[in-house]
């Protein structure tokens, strides 16, 4: 999938581009609860296995794109800045070093949630259609490979004002064992994007406001949310 | 999408054709609670709006096809067979009308779960999980234009013994309204397949077992538990 991608040479101004998101996910993966220090503050216990939710596909937004919630949802809309793991090639059954080798590369991931929907029925939460709002998957802006994730932060800032900054060596199960506890049960495919989850400091945006996710080496993804005049 | 399938006036015998399912889906979508008699058995609220799960699209199964739970499963695992809505073009904050007009045909899903996961961590609910395993999202055999919803039984037999039989009339959001209702949120897709929840009579199945979702003018899904001897 990536493999036929080479360099041409050219060069072109960044103003003169827009980006698309890197990558087109098939599935697009969301964790809840992978980092100690979020978990130790909502007195959530330490999962074994990973927590996932699916985000639709369609959700995917682009680097610099406009995050317009529903025009039905009036309630919170919030960042949720994280490490993306960008699956290279079929995996099924893969154990920790396998697994770890079919990640093609590291991405940025801002899951986007409208946190008001998650929880409107009592009966039955709302996982995916909370996340799956049409732009609430903004990916990229690169996939960077070679690097090492353990030693990466996620940082998030809202209008300028970092509220996001947590190391990803903090994250409960990492991400070789991520791809191989779900390949156990389901093939990941080339394409396939797992958002590892998020730490401390997620916060509704107001309308908009600029959300920039930054990853050193992977760079900064921003996004505005739609309105504010 | 569907569009441009012709038939091509060769017959052939069915025993000398293996079946695929007969849409891939982008997204796959399978809504809870959504028949009267169950909610009345289970003592569920009467949803309002859909309330629905992702199952990954990557657990799509075909007409005859296996269903083998991963080996690291030895929990129950649930058939549910379900009336399957294929989307036929794209479709955004569509009403009734243009969303009923936005659905191509009408399909049969057999919405395997693995009972044991859903609640397997009594912080997250998980249901993306227990309906994404490999294998466990049975589609077809066809996709059928021109049938009236409301008039169709979806029956399940297990090893020829008959364990579902409920009426689609007894839905409560019917298909017009689910379409619409998620159209407001996320943009659907020709090929995106949702379906419509399940009634009363969803059982485990044991290795080896045939299980057979039948639809009237759409045929009968036919999946084999794997094992058995």
């Amino acid at each position: 999938m990536f493999g036929a991608a080479a360099p041409s040479g050219e060069a072109l101004p960044r103003d003169a581009v827009q980006l698309l998101a890197p990558v087109v996910p098939g599935k697009f993966i969301g964790l809840w609860n992978n980092f100690r220090e979020l978990a130790t503050k909502t007195g959530a216990a330490i999962p074994e296995t990973p927590l996932w939710f699916l985000k639709a596909n369609s959700s995917l937004n682009h680097p610099d794109g406009v995050i317009a919630p529903p025009a039905s949802y009036t309630g919170k809309v919030l960042y949720e800045g994280e490490l993306g793991l960008v699956i290279g090639r079929r995996c099924k059954d893969a154990d920790e070093a396998e697994a770890a080798d079919a990640i093609f590369g590291l991405t940025a991931v801002n899951d986007v949630t409208a946190l008001d929907l998650l929880q409107a029925d009592p009966s039955f939460p709302q996982w995916a259609r909370a996340k799956s709002c049409d732009g609430f998957g903004p990916v990229g802006p690169t996939i960077a490979t070679g690097l090492d994730w353990a030693a990466l932060r996620v940082q998030v800032a809202l209008n300028g004002r970092v509220r996001q900054d947590y190391p990803c060596s903090d994250m409960i199960i990492p991400p070789g064992r991520i791809v191989s506890l779900l390949s156990r049960e389901m093939t990941l495919e080339a394409g396939d994007v797992i958002a590892c989850g998020t730490s401390v400091g997620a916060l509704p945006m107001r309308p908009g406001m600029v959300v920039e996710v930054t990853i050193a080496g992977i760079g900064t993804l921003r996004n505005v949310m739609a309105g504010g005049g």
